[in-house]
């Protein structure tokens, strides 16, 4: 057995050993909520996580080989099957979902911060079940190897090629020399906007608890609620305005939070995808509310920009909360959303979707065209925050962009088998894919994914996965070319 | 007033005497059944367009100028709206369709080949006026300008600048030397496919004006029918079989034609787009089928089949003649018909849509996207038919779909003010800029466009004219920089 399988077994037993470690939370949730049947659960879990990570620590043992490329596309799949398998667990074990395609797509959706689920009582189950739901969005949000690069060089390991499969959108800034830095950094802002919510939810009169699952789902742009009306639940401005806000600023690049902290917020506001971000969510507040104001949907401004606010927050930043069923809402506001489906956060954000900045080249890469068309021998370049865009990285962004239509194509028509509507069967795909979490009509933001059968269920899980780790680190792995070639 | 101005109104005033010229078998249709407000409408506007025509081209005097590509793009828009204005005039004298704007987005959508319409009861107007609404897309199929362009050179203008707005689809190979020649031949081609579905369709039992109407409408890949029921009228295997032979040689390469007459037949089948376009009928065809036997919609195979190969047909080429209600089929079965409606025909085809050479292109692209990730350092090379396909052909096909996207999301948008559901939405932007006709729900086959308001048909004028001139034509004309610079 060569060094680099070595290797891949070393890193799933430590992405084992870290998914286990993070059950610990919610073993505590149920002690203190004497919930008997999930404290079995989560501990015969953690022994199942741990056990076998240190077999494959001590299997793959200490190995200095640098990975390449392609293992990291392997590696990145496979720790994230193996957490939403693992992470499964305890929902079959103690019975809240007892189908294992069930939790397994519940799984997919909480690491992934997709926020779809398959649960048509939320409420029922138990609260350290729904803690662990929850969680997994804030490991998802950051990532699961994230974590496990900063733990890296302490094992001997070079995870170079690896961050570049897991890293959310195109990295166009390396904010400090080394990866497992930079991952510190990351986890820093992430920590501090996760306690700064929590805080801010209980003074609103929430509930620790609650006021936890919550900022698990806006941080990681997940969208779990323990609710089965979701935030709409709390029926309080103040609650609807704060998590507005923190999944605006969880949509947004944490580098450049770390940046602006360094440089002044001039920083902030001077890069062109941030602007771009807070123009579409502000334009698309401002259109959506206006539509519902004509359409007498809302009787007060102050209604019609909380609603919409919150709505356009959650779908853009691909979170998924809502505070009411907006497919309700009249056609236009309606394909906003849907147009902000297909956009979502920004690069090196929790936020899924095509991402903002791939929007934004792709924009000025069509206004390129039309000069192009006006002046067939000049050379227009695409720029972004006053330099060119290198060429290879415009042609990587129309590859990734056509391979997401082309995915949610055949995905549409794979999973309009179960013959539900268009409109259902398109935005199921859009929602996964996006890591969304609500679509329109029989799996809008009042329903649930219940309605379809296993294997739509386990192509669904695989898209959410697909849309987390940005299509290619997965769907490279499906090609014949990537296991016909040598090492 | 400069040269090449008055150019731009000698090609104009040519185009409206092409228009009028065209209207005479109209005219004599209208003598043969005596439909005498039909007559006097065809009468009065011939003369209109005669007597503007002939006052724009003496004003615009011989000029040798040779066009820039800036005056190619404003000549080519303004002769296909021009085309439309006098083309509507006839239905609004004749009180067929009074309304101006109707009348108008009946006519963009004859000349454009889309076979959208805005009638409820097809079968009360008079023989003749429909059977200028069909001729429509007969001149359309091919180019209003195509025609210009080979009487151009007698006139003494290079017509060069001008064919590269109009011509459908990226032209890669050149087959004579002059343009002018070029339009000869793709014309000879046409009229022969006329003349011979016309005989096939009268064999079968139609009367000579039903199959001129069905013809115009196959050949040009347009799609009105003189019957409410379109093709279903016949009920007629025979019939459906011409047709869709029909429509699967109109929605092909006219230049590969004409090559494989004189090269021999292998010519056709050894193109990648030629064998593309096919293998995408035969499996679609193929899928349907299955699909609709599956979900017991018929009983024999047979049946199955003919249905389903020519709703294929029919919407891949972007014809838009039904013989069912394929709104009323499974899931599935609509998403495949969604999938061909953004594909269309093949390039130099009367087909609209996306164009299959470019999907091919595109999908070639992702292919090497995968390669590149898999050996960043290596190039890989799009081919087609054995030869590198240039980078800036390749940039300009992503560039022409993802500005398809953006007026597919902006365009739904703006049509989603009229509160019609979301697929009726949808489907209405994707069928006008596709040329094809009918969409699905309140746009199906059995339904029209007469449910929007006005802006809305206004809109989607523009956006069949858009989608024949495939977008940047038309597109052009409204960026500032197109105005903001010296001749």
């Amino acid at each position: 057995m060569n060094l680099s399988l070595r290797a891949v077994c070393r890193i799933i037993g430590l992405v084992l050993l870290v998914i286990g470690a993070s059950m610990i939370p919610s073993l505590a949730v149920a002690g203190i909520y004497s919930e008997m049947p999930a404290l079995l659960a989560f501990l015969s879990t953690i022994l199942i996580a741990g056990v076998c990570g240190f077999i494959l620590i001590r299997f793959g043992h200490r190995s200095t080989a640098i990975l390449k490329v392609r293992d990291g596309f392997l590696i990145v799949t496979l720790c994230w099957i193996v957490s939403a398998l693992i992470g499964a667990v305890p929902f079959v074990i103690s019975q809240s979902i007892p189908s294992f395609i069930d939790a397994f797509f519940e799984t997919c959706s909480g690491f992934s911060t997709t926020g779809a689920s398959i649960l048509s009582d939320v409420e029922a189950l138990p609260k350290s079940i729904l803690f662990w739901r929850s969680f997994t969005h804030w490991i998802g949000g950051m990532g699961i190897l994230i974590f496990a690069i900063a733990l890296m060089p302490s094992l001997g390991i070079n995870g170079q090629n690896i961050a570049v499969s897991e890293a959310p959108g195109p990295t166009l800034d390396k904010i400090t020399p080394k990866m497992s830095d930079t991952a510190k950094v990351l986890y820093a802002v992430y920590i501090i906007f996760t306690v700064v919510e929590t805080v801010l939810l209980c003074l609103g009169g929430l509930s620790l608890y609650d006021a936890l699952i919550h900022t698990f789902g806006s941080v990681g742009t997940g969208g779990y609620s323990n609710y089965g009306d979701s935030v709409a639940h709390f029926n309080s401005a103040y609650v609807d305005i704060v998590i507005t806000v923190f999944m605006v600023l969880s949509g947004a690049n944490f580098n450049l939070y770390y940046m602006s902290l360094r440089r002044g917020i001039r920083t902030l506001f001077k890069d062109a995808e941030f602007r771009f971000y807070l123009f579409i969510t502000a334009s698309v507040t401002a259109l959506i509310s206006l539509n519902l104001l004509l359409s007498n949907y809302y009787e007060s401004i102050g209604q019609a920009v909380r609603y919409s606010a919150f709505q356009t927050a959650s779908i853009l930043t691909t979170t998924g909360f809502a505070t009411t069923d907006f497919d309700l809402w009249p056609t236009f506001s309606k394909m906003l959303l849907m147009l902000l489906m297909f956009i979502g956060g920004c690069s090196s954000s929790t936020g899924g979707g095509v991402k903002v900045i791939r929007v934004l080249i792709l924009l000025k890469l069509i206004r390129r065209g039309i000069a192009t068309r006006l002046h067939p021998s000049a050379i227009v370049n695409v720029k972004l925050n006053g330099s060119t865009v290198p060429a290879d990285t415009v042609t990587a962004i129309a590859n990734h962009a056509f391979l997401y239509i082309v995915v949610i194509f055949i995905s549409t028509i794979l999973i309009s088998l179960n013959n539900f509507n268009l409109v259902t069967s398109f935005t199921s795909v859009i929602t996964c894919l996006g890591n969304i979490g609500p679509g329109f009509e029989l799996v809008g933001p009042t329903a649930n994914f219940s309605i379809y059968a296993g294997p739509a269920k386990v192509l669904l899980s695989f898209l959410m996965l697909a849309g987390r780790l940005e299509l290619f680190t997965l769907f490279i792995l499906l090609t014949p070319k990537f296991w016909n070639q040598d090492h």
